[in-house]
């Protein structure tokens, strides 16, 4: 069953009469087309019958060679209204009564479609292309497995190299590097040094490396257009004091983590079992994030193992398990290897152990 | 006056009771702030009476450095309906009537904000912070016009390192080194060799320049903060048959353009010009987009040039002039200034001449 059938049947299940998809990762996962996106409305809209591209006419021919789905274009003169209402037509949902807009794309491209059909109830994609999406096929875990080894080596590269006396981002320089000598591209890297690592989204910066700072180490890539994200811990010379106490915590956490994801859990049960570990150990408070995203076409996608989410964890499902302690003006710690679900539990895809890694001092 | 006062005054001449911003260029414009964008929630809302942003509490401390404006945080496991609740409220906008949402945020964010009011009616962003920014200060005059002469010294750059037998991303490489070199970053470059370069978007890629071919060359950085935009020509050795013509009728399109563009005249007036131009001499079925597009701290934005633009012109409004002419499986010609428009007319930001450049063939 090709992906477009897939949706078709889960549009079925929850009598969505209309799928529209802008530009990005629901429109790559499904046609495999990636067409530039910018203000012009640019949409695909799947009814129980047709599929469709509301197309600019400027990217009309870049867009070709990427498809034989039918286009209906709209001129920068002429505005997109005349052409979607065609593209209604040709799909039979002119009279749609229940719509799922693509979450991700501008408010604008979503603007248009409810004008144009005002009486639709909306939901968003992430309850059908977003719900496809979650179950890995073997092509995807492929993919997934390559970037996660890729990421691998651009961590030790960077242990090899860095030191003391180096700045954030001449760590960030060392992991791109290695990305793009393996083919691949950096898509982010958070290095925070000592106090730094206390912020779970640090903005790696021109902060220098000392003796005896903790270095939180999340580093992700771009490889064959899917992503990696992995996070270590290294430590210049001698830990931080108390730091040994806390990363062993985080690490019982993860392992707790791992230990109940298996499907037919729900999501937020990890996020339990990860939250009750740092909870009991009297860290609580400075656990300020969810334990981990999903994973694919997307660097964060579904499912969210937030302490709310019921999704209930499937065979084939890809997420992050990343716990973290954070202390003000000392150190944080994050601990992230990516699952996939297998029948009998989670596989992580990472072969780098997540032990502490010392920088030697000089 | 500062922005945000600008902004109440446009809310109250339009009736708007509560304007509500994503991260992106609306937030950057008008309060500095550049957080980090997920798929997390994050507004900032302004109503007649105060403003606050609502803000996952993963960005609290990252964004806190940025502004003294209020947060109203929420954490994964709470959500944001609440916090968003608090918001309103606290800003005396929880019975808005009319409301603005940012027109590039994602679909899901702007479904939240009519979900906490569904009576409210909806318009874009671009019709309130999006009016202001099309009117330049000079400050930001200041940016564009550093930006363009940086621009200006990439293309040059590019012109004297190409060559017959390079690929088109090799040309694209010289444009990134020079912007790098210069402080800058390289934004985008399209590179469209021969047939190529009719299609006005081209994606760059591994064509080889030969001799005989006509080149175009649209290439963007970012300064400071501020892009850049420009579309010269060049040809390896000979022109090919035909080019001369074709380059001198867009050419003549470009100037009809800047001699219409004034304060007090609409928009559609410029693209008249230059469409007419092109009309003329035959080649108005290749002449496949606008003539131009606003810039600042976007790289597209209000006011757009289009056939059917009836905003009209003020001075200090910057937007591109870029009529081309695209001939499938020969070449594509177009020619691209910024200019701001003064009392008297328009300037152009860029001083590199526009004329043909010749690159040696060996």
């Amino acid at each position: 069953m090709t992906r477009l059938e897939k949706l078709r049947e889960i549009m079925r299940a929850q009598s969505v009469d209309l799928v529209a998809l802008g530009p990005g990762a629901h429109l790559a996962w499904l046609t495999g087309v990636r067409p530039h996106g910018d203000e012009r409305p640019l949409l695909f809209c799947v009814s129980g019958t047709g599929a469709a591209f509301l197309m600019p006419v400027l990217e009309a021919e870049s867009a070709r060679q990427q498809t034989d789905l039918p286009f209906h274009t709209w001129s920068d003169d002429e505005g997109p209204q005349a052409a979607l209402a065609a593209v209604l037509v040709g799909l039979g949902a002119e009279k749609a009564q229940s719509i799922a807009l693509d979450e991700t794309m501008r408010a604008d491209f979503a603007g248009l479609v409810q004008d144009a059909l005002p009486k639709a109830r909306r939901q968003f994609g992430a309850s059908t292309v977003g719900a496809l999406r979650m179950r890995k096929d073997a092509a995807e875990y492929a993919a997934l497995k390559k970037a996660a080894l890729v990421d691998d080596i651009a961590m030790r590269r960077a242990w090899s190299d860095m030191r003391a006396g180096m700045t954030e981002r001449e760590v960030a320089d060392l992991v791109r590097d290695s990305f793009k000598a393996q083919g691949g591209s950096v898509l982010f890297s958070i290095i925070g040094t000592g106090g730094n690592g206390a912020f779970p989204h640090h903005h790696t910066g021109d902060t220098v490396l000392k003796p005896g700072d903790a270095v939180v180490m999340d580093i992700g890539g771009n490889v064959d257009g899917y992503p990696s994200d992995m996070t270590r811990m290294a430590v210049i010379g001698t830990p931080p004091e108390g730091y040994l106490e806390v990363h062993a915590v985080v690490e019982a956490a993860v392992q707790a983590a791992l230990a109940t994801a298996k499907p037919g859990v729900k999501a937020h049960e990890v996020d339990d079992a990860a939250r009750g570990v740092i909870e009991a150990a009297g860290y609580g408070d400075y656990f300020t994030h969810r334990t981990g995203h999903g994973l694919g076409v997307e660097i964060h996608e579904p499912p969210y193992i937030t302490a709310t989410a019921q999704v209930v964890l499937e065979e084939g499902m890809v997420f992050s398990i990343e716990p973290g302690i954070y202390l003000p003006d000392r150190f944080g710690i994050r601990l992230e290897d990516i699952v996939i679900l297998r029948a009998d539990g989670a596989e992580i895809l990472s072969e780098l152990p997540r032990d502490l890694q010392i920088i030697a001092e000089a």
